[in-house]
């Protein structure tokens, strides 16, 4: 019997026209056993629709792929909004819009850590949407909608233009507050006691593993530890547009300030200050304990270290880091590795 | 006879649980005086569901504790949307859904200002709940409302997960303009003449007192004065999370320029040049009308003052504090009463 | 026969009062020609009603002017959502609400570049709103609007109290994504291949040329060239509110970094590091290509040049224009016309 990667049971959305706007899918799994492999199993890798009798054999053989709200709504499905299940047997590029909602919820339902799957050709798969208040709808339907709407003293609102739909109109992890959901895109994940306010953001394939008060951004890519704080408006340094090539992390118990930023991977016990970015280029002096300068590096050079503190000296306008002798030793260390 | 400290009639919000999910208050008021006074009395202190009889009773009585516009809407109001009055007696800690939504609404109808109210109790009192197109929504129900939206071709929009719901759903109040209104907590205190741009942000208990344009964000507790304008993405250090113990204002007449941030409260006609972030700890070197420098100080000594402009020297990186003569006199009396 | 300006059928949408709360125009004109200046020019200057006869007379002579989509939804029309036809036979002060929505709408359909209409007048003639789930609200009906829905279990939401709506309601140009239509004023102006992520905005009379990758903030007036690149919550300043008098604009390939902001006009391939905040009347040493200091300037004097990368020396904290000979040399031209 083949492996199943990954297994869901939901409902497809398609237009009139036949393309797949989006899927939710309330409880995917990855690596079933069990039951839920052989179940699994027994669909060919890709998507499925699944009629009654497929679904009735699926709820009997496998009740846990199938929560009780799906079945409870599924009733009112027609057409243009099916119950399908989908199987993937290996971990390879997305070829088709059902995959990349699969592996949009397994992020955001956190079976999976970002830069752990292959998201490879989510882009091609993903349609550019109009989001509005009466659901997905193509762009090029969009100005006939707006007009019919207006003619009948109706409203229809848009919310965006994207091809990534917001994470809570599909899937709300549980233990997270989130102050304005249209900043959190499906496929982050937030960790159990996350809190993002009104101005924090986090793309997909990101993540706060919480708890973790996020007032800032994490871009696509990025990873920040427990007890984490992003303060208002800082800045995660991403890979896709303006920033470098390193993949951003923040260890646990770190603290950027509001309207800080970083360029650099952090390890745990970390601070930037207030108002200061630190990219990868970024000179920076480091003063160990005694407050004695011990050298200057780049930025780059102290990726990943833990218990750092970067300052701009208010004196001199000089870029620190204050760190103890243990973080110094580490640095030495990977500068020997050079 | 008691004295009442706070009343108000409005229409509360029950879940099919029995969980209060919010309340409405059109017209709440503090310390009512005479016939207001004795129809207040005529409640004991808490929530009290108001049928038919107590209404018109009130009505007759005083009617200015019943807007015309909630006796217009009551006609509609069923178990889960009930007509109610709520009273208090005192300030005390808050004890119920119904007291956190009238001390949200004192503050948003400008009849307190922040840190004004004790609001001891208020994260215990408001469910976490999912705000959506169809009202709020318990998170452990959205899970089957969004599929059965979904199935239905319906669109059940979430706009938030989150303690305190968004002021303008409540509140209103005269000669605001408001770009996002997903940025502004019920609770924020928003006085005449404020225009918040989209990238401006007003926490519950924290105020504009108008006229003010705000494109930075209030944190909880912070309190600007007439005339004082936050530029885009500017900070003000709160005391939640990542800020330190001292309550920010910030007075008349006031700049915080684009992405600048304070973490000291200012007093009049101070100005923070755009991307300089002060904390309560930053060095200043303050400067004279000469250009002569006074005083290395830390920024914290300078809480409060009127008439300086913190700067940071583009040819030192030094952050100097610009002021004169009697602000820095202002300042040395500071200094010989610490 | 006199020209004509511009030219636009569209739906008028009039509350209950009397007041004209918007209008949606599908596809406007600027400077017809031919059939279709013939068709403008039977109309007098200003708005007109259009009726069944006159609507047929303008689909047959001029078919361009009145989309299919019009055409379809103007069967639901009635007194309050009426079809018209505005003719503004030159770009004078804007002198009606009508006239206000046509030009932003000019501007948002791409047919005019920022800073090429007539706006004055547009406060005067825009209401301030309630843009709710339900439409366009006067603000003083909305208490009773939220009273009614609440009453009868339903939600009304508002997503903003402003006199301008947000452009996706009206206009979404062809090949951009928008990820939260809430920071897009209608009046915009987003090329093909914009992408404006969550932090980014673009007010009204402001443009991305495309193509651009847009998070940080398009104020009022300014333009950005094919290339350019906005990192997040960086700032261009405005003349709106604290900015100077200086019009922001930057050209082609140039990258604001996240958190930084520019008060000067940008030539063609100039760098902002992240974090820096660059103003009209910063000092700034500026360093040719073998790292020479040349010269001592106000920021303002190197405004509008090309080739100029902006750092703060994170040794000394001085900030820093590296540039080129030619730079330097078109500088001392701009020098020596002083």
């Amino acid at each position: 019997m083949t492996a199943t990667f990954a297994f869901a049971v939901g409902i497809r959305n398609t237009n009139g026209a036949g393309l797949v706007l989006d899927c939710l899918y309330p409880a995917p799994v990855m690596h079933p056993k069990g039951a839920a492999a052989d179940a699994a199993a027994s669909f060919s890798a890709g998507t499925h629709v699944l009629n009654d009798t497929l679904l009735q054999t699926l709820i009997s053989t496998a009740p846990e792929l199938v929560p009780a709200s799906l079945v409870a709504a599924q009733q009112s499905c027609n057409n243009q909004h099916e119950l399908i299940a989908i199987r993937l047997t290996a971990d390879e590029d997305i070829g088709s819009t059902e995959e990349a909602y699969l592996k949009l919820h397994l992020l955001s339902h956190r079976l999976a850590l970002p830069n752990t799957l292959n998201l490879g050709g989510i882009f091609a798969h993903l349609p550019n949407l109009a989001w509005t208040s009466a659901g997905p709808i193509e762009v090029t339907d969009l100005s006939q909608a707006l007009l019919n709407a207006r003619a009948q003293g109706l409203n229809l609102e848009v919310f965006s233009v994207d091809k990534f739909p917001k994470m809570v109109n599909y899937v709300v992890p549980t233990g997270v507050r989130i102050a304005d959901a249209s900043r959190i895109r499906l496929g982050a994940y937030l960790g159990d006691g996350t809190t993002v306010m009104h101005e924090g953001f986090v793309n997909f394939n990101a993540a706060a593993l919480g708890p973790n008060m996020v007032e800032g951004r994490i871009s696509q890519g990025v990873i920040i530890g427990a007890g984490t704080d992003l303060g208002g408006s800082s800045s995660t340094q991403g890979t896709l547009s303006g920033g470098g090539e390193i993949v951003i992390s923040i260890g646990e118990q770190c603290l950027v300030g509001a309207n800080a930023g970083t360029g650099i991977p952090l390890g745990d016990r970390c601070t930037i200050e207030a108002g200061l970015y630190i990219t990868a280029g970024t000179p920076v002096m480091v003063v160990d304990e005694t407050g004695t300068q011990v050298q200057q590096v780049k930025a780059r050079e102290l990726a990943g270290q833990s218990d750092m503190l970067f300052i701009r000296d208010a004196k001199t306008g000089q870029v620190l880091c204050k760190t103890n002798r243990k973080a110094i030793e580490l640095n030495d260390a990977l500068h020997s590795h050079n």
